[in-house]
């Protein structure tokens, strides 16, 4: 049966351009028939290790280039990746290795001071290998050394249906949920991504997004397949970035907007030769108007797209081209839009019953085709809460105009409902916001006896700048709806932040809803 | 379970760009939101005549609007698309309809007057519906009747493996296989096409090839997945194209060098603004140096893709891009060349024991990936002489330079066998075509009692050009290696040539291959 196989990338690489350079990273350059070859070995180390068909293998460790062996490795062995989020905790991640029994883990030298730990909390762990540099530290296997003891082996050639990967989803609440991705799955964001946003044939990609999060997995994926080449970096770093691009004559990269900041801020920005970028990735956050402007103005190669998805996704749900990118898009532009649905993706915007809502109105975005999920990992309960005939509920609220894009608007539990109304928390933020003297607001729904749930606004002020609440509704009252504006207002000296700067709305939510159920749509 | 399904095209444009036009038909013009209207309508009309899960349903006109609605209704209904060549006869179309059970027939007011010869030979048909404009006649379903008596049903939402056409191969000997391709297949098709022939956003295709054939079915789907915008010309008529081009603003279209020779040698080409035209797909033969100067002289928007493929297919292999379409990119250059792989498409070049030969060595084409078909309807055998471990045998013999770049030298069927060497037709009429007193030549093997096969020429001569065998083959002694040169030469007035132009060799084979069996690698 003809059927989608990530590890075809590798197979047709090493047919049509076996000596162009596939991966770089640091001083290592290898082409696609080395790593072919490398991948080969390491596979045939895999299964002598003990991992079976649909088997699980994890990594924790920076980017390198020897995390791209590892995940096609562990396909071209017939297994399913997980790759381990490098901000948990050793708990998180033994709860995440257990859950799905990964039994083989790679770690580099950054995270091997976390090995014995994660020996002594994880059931399922049975072997660890090191990727660093250097001799393998007492009681792990040495990456290098497994590739010298093994000859290749063939390619389990598994693929459509067949699971890929085990992504865990941490979010704010609850135990991490282990996202089963196929073959298909992800070979099908390739193509959607592919076919949106068109590559040349000289594409070099810097690769600076985390290699565990689905994002850096779609971009390794997306280029080795078009069999670009891609450039590897540990982690963001500006300056390392700007080097590299002007030295590799990168084409593309993928960073999130405070890092474009960061970047486009860079003392020496106009020293750097980045004329060779023609693609800048960024995102799930809109990008503010002012830092548009100042990119645009100082990286003026490349296109800049915004994408929007989530795991469950494959990642990719929708993109917003270069065109809608120009500088002061402003009303009627599509700027605060987060694009066009990808090619093989069906969006919906649909209300609580699941049903369509008209055009324009706000409600959950719902999405269907070959690149939803296979389920959450030993989860039905959670799966089928999701999945509903065939359409993954994002759990975001967003609207569709008339053209076909999509704005997304909230969180749909970041949603309040009050008096039977739904209002969206980014709504009335924006509108608060728009008071100079505020620094910076959230807004969250909280137990009220007339209206089940009220709005309620948190916000820091900036310094010797007074406001009253009162006056701060006054002014909600001009811009929106009055049954949006806040009812009560608290003003803190600081709102809890995630590691990747996200409002921590349930931490502010805790103390209203302690000893509650707070339903979430 | 997420899959691909065809149908997804509808409900993107339905829910993306309800009004947005989908389809011009002459003076019909239907958005999206229509045309899928008319699909759900004439999809209930199909179950109400008998069209079970998987069943077939043909249809033998000209190109049309309601062809496009022929195909989606079926997969809507969740049955099996089978396009009949209109260029067969009235028992090869009965052989074909039989082969594969198809009991509804959709026929053209063109084709209208063959529906009784194929009722009486067709022992599955049961059921006509006409196409044509005005009244049904009598023993036939009109179209729009269908579509006024039944009200919108449900999308059957076939997809993945399930199967979405049989698509008749005629080929010179044998009877027609019907090949199985499914919704995946087709699919993917649009997905790799799209990602390496970027589209814009204001597409509109100008469909002139014949929608009957893979080609045509191919372009209509990536079209309406892109959610661009499709005019339908019944038939080729370089002026019809020229003229639909400028009123509808075309950017793209398919034709086959042949018809591109009659567009720029149009003697009224300069008065008509074809200034809109991106894209000018044409079909398998490699394009002639001076037609394509000529061409890129007089098209100079358009960019030039050649494209490479066989239904079994789905049907694009390879695709050489714009960049190699240079004026006099003479030798070094990849202007004889079919192109590079598409993205999920996997080449290699095989021996006859499925070996992958050295790279720039001639060999088979062989292609595994998610866009081989099923196999041939009913024809377990034939499956398996062309399917094997996942790749498909194409018969094409080819080679693939150190760049990946594929060249089609020639069927290997035309392929000559002597003294166990493999000699190519093609590289001998080539060097035999350089002799200016040759005006068309074949190269074939006829049975030799010392060599199996010798290599033989047949030779058409320009008048008042004389040449001797010896002299052709001391030439050919000069150009490539002894053991390829004709053995034997016979001039004659003219060789058998297809409608299409290629050449008959299995006509010329005849005589000498009599009563003896030809074995085929």
């Amino acid at each position: 049966m003809a059927r989608m196989h990530l590890t075809q990338a590798l197979h047709k690489g090493v047919s049509q351009v076996p000596q162009a350079t596939a991966v770089v990273f640091g001083e290592r350059r290898r082409s696609f028939a080395e790593v072919t070859g490398r991948v080969a070995r390491l596979a045939a180390a895999l299964r002598a290790l003990g991992l079976a068909p649909g088997g699980r293998a994890g990594m924790l460790a920076l980017n390198c280039d020897r995390y791209l062996e590892f995940f096609y490795a562990v396909w071209w062995a017939g297994g399913v990746v997980n790759p381990v989020n490098i901000r948990w905790s050793a708990s998180e991640i033994a709860y995440s290795l257990d859950d799905c029994d990964t039994r083989i883990l790679f770690v580099d030298a950054q995270f091997q001071p976390l090995a014995g730990e994660l020996r002594q909390r994880s059931r399922s762990l049975t072997t660890l290998v090191y990727t660093g540099e250097g001799p393998a530290p007492q009681g792990m296997l040495g990456f290098e050394d497994l590739l010298a003891a093994h000859a290749p082996c063939e390619d389990a050639q598994r693929g459509g249906d067949d699971l890929a990967a085990v992504m865990y989803t941490g979010g704010t609440t609850g135990l991490p949920k282990g996202v089963m991705l196929t073959h298909a799955n992800m070979f099908t964001n390739s193509l959607n991504t592919l076919a949106t946003i068109a590559r040349g044939p000289d594409t070099v990609c810097i690769q600076t997004a985390p290699m565990f999060h689905i994002g850096g997995v779609a971009l390794m994926l997306q280029v080795l397949q078009w069999l670009g080449r891609q450039v590897i970096l540990p982690a963001f770093d500006e300056t390392v970035l700007l080097e590299t691009i002007q030295r590799e004559k990168g084409t593309e990269t993928f960073i999130v907007p405070t890092m474009l900041k960061r970047v486009i801020e860079h003392p020496r920005l106009a020293e750097y030769d980045v004329s060779s970028l023609r693609i800048l990735f960024y995102g799930a956050a809109p990008i503010d108007d002012a830092l548009l402007e100042q990119a645009l103005r100082k990286l003026p190669t490349a296109g800049f797209w915004q994408v929007y998805g989530m795991t469950e996704l494959s990642p990719v749900v929708t993109a917003l081209p270069p065109r809608c990118h120009r500088p002061g898009a402003g009303p009627g532009g599509k700027l605060r839009s987060a694009g066009l649905p990808l090619l093989s993706v069906e969006v919906r915007i649909v209300d609580p019953q699941g049903q369509p809502v008209a055009t324009g109105a706000v409600g959950e975005i719902a999405v269907r085709g070959p690149t939803v999920m296979a389920g959450y990992w030993n989860k039905p309960a959670e799966t089928a809460a999701v999945l509903r005939d065939g359409w993954m509920h994002t759990g975001d609220g967003g609207r569709m105009d008339e053209d076909g894009y999509v704005y997304v608007v909230d969180r749909i539990k970041d949603m309040v409902v009050t008096g039977g109304e739904n209002v969206y928390s980014a709504e009335v933020e924006n509108a608060i916001a728009q008071l100079p003297q505020v620094s910076m607001c959230a807004v969250i729904g909280v137990p009220d006896e007339q209206w089940g749930e009220r709005v309620h606004a948190v916000v820091v002020l900036r310094e010797d700048a007074p406001l009253t609440a009162q006056a701060l509704i006054a002014h909600c009252k001009t811009r929106i709806a009055g049954y949006k504006c806040p009812r009560s207002v608290e003003f803190v000296d600081a709102i809890p932040l995630s590691a990747a700067g996200k409002m921590l709305k349930y931490k502010l939510r805790e103390r209203y809803w302690a000893g509650r159920d707070r339903r979430v749509a």
